[in-house]
């Protein structure tokens, strides 16, 4: 089984798009040589185009940990917060499964900042990351404390978005 | 065939990691909706982990126009300057097709900045671009006409990379 020498800590973070899309993108290509990755996404929970695209993929495993419809920080119940942990053990599993070549905590950063986990629990499952996976870290509002621990930060800067000419997130392109 | 009610153009640029891999992504996503992705990729013709990836996808398609080993603007030869023209010829034809929903033209901006293409080439093939169909622009150093032109620009920046640290591009991870 093939398997990555060295892996890294990255970080997809900013206001722009990208950021679950190129963990997407890193994960297919990664298969084209045959590494295995694992997706998990905090608060997310609806049916989304990644989710039916990856479905019996062979070398790509998409599990949800949330719910979509948590939107504003003010939102949050204690319910929300068992899922994330939930979520959070189920990455830890993976992660020390010797499965994956790659783990992806999508959102984790976004579930952050909503206080839905706390830093020291993200470092910790870090800290006991083996040296050759890979963890790819998404959402916006990267707290400090990550971007200290990566190996490599990209921020998706939004430059120009038609949102702001008005238009609705779009099925199969935006979710 | 599901299409796209409206398609725009997109582009990502920067010189973050992130930019070829989120239109991989975006191609994987929008194929969970049963649209269809052609990609064209400028200046690659190496193997790399998106064509393995892709081959007999039944919704995403990868092409390769270029040479992988032009890395300088000094190295450019008349021969370069017909692929990318074969190239762009295809994708116009691609584009005209009907039979793809979004198509990519990755690393067009540095064919662009290299001289393969003129601007005023690549703003045709814009002009003629079917009003449903998707197009995303990828690579580092966009020119102002193109981002003009665009709906949606995403700059991927570099906040940190292990390239600083003396890590070279990893197969499976990079390409």
């Amino acid at each position: 089984m093939p398997q990555l020498r060295v892996g890294y800590v990255q970080i997809y973070t900013g206001d722009g798009k990208g950021k679950t899309t190129a963990a997407l993108g890193l994960a297919l290509r990664a298969s084209g040589h045959g590494l295995r990755t694992y997706i998990g996404q905090f608060m997310k929970g609806q049916q989304c185009g990644e989710l039916d695209a990856l479905r019996s993929h062979p070398f790509i495993t998409l599990e949800q940990y949330g719910d979509a419809c948590l939107i504003r920080r003010e939102e949050v119940t204690p319910e929300h917060i068992a899922h994330a942990h939930q979520g959070l053990e189920r990455a830890r599993q993976t992660l020390l499964s010797g499965q994956y070549d790659i783990v992806v905590l999508d959102e984790v950063n976004v579930a952050l900042w909503f206080g839905l986990l706390s830093i020291a629990e993200v470092l910790s499952l870090l800290d006991q990351r083996p040296p050759h996976i890979e963890v790819i870290l998404t959402g916006r509002r990267a707290p400090q404390e990550l971007l200290d621990r990566a190996d490599l930060v990209t921020e998706m800067r939004e430059v120009k978005h038609y949102h702001q000419q008005g238009v609705m997130a779009r099925r199969g392109i935006e979710h």
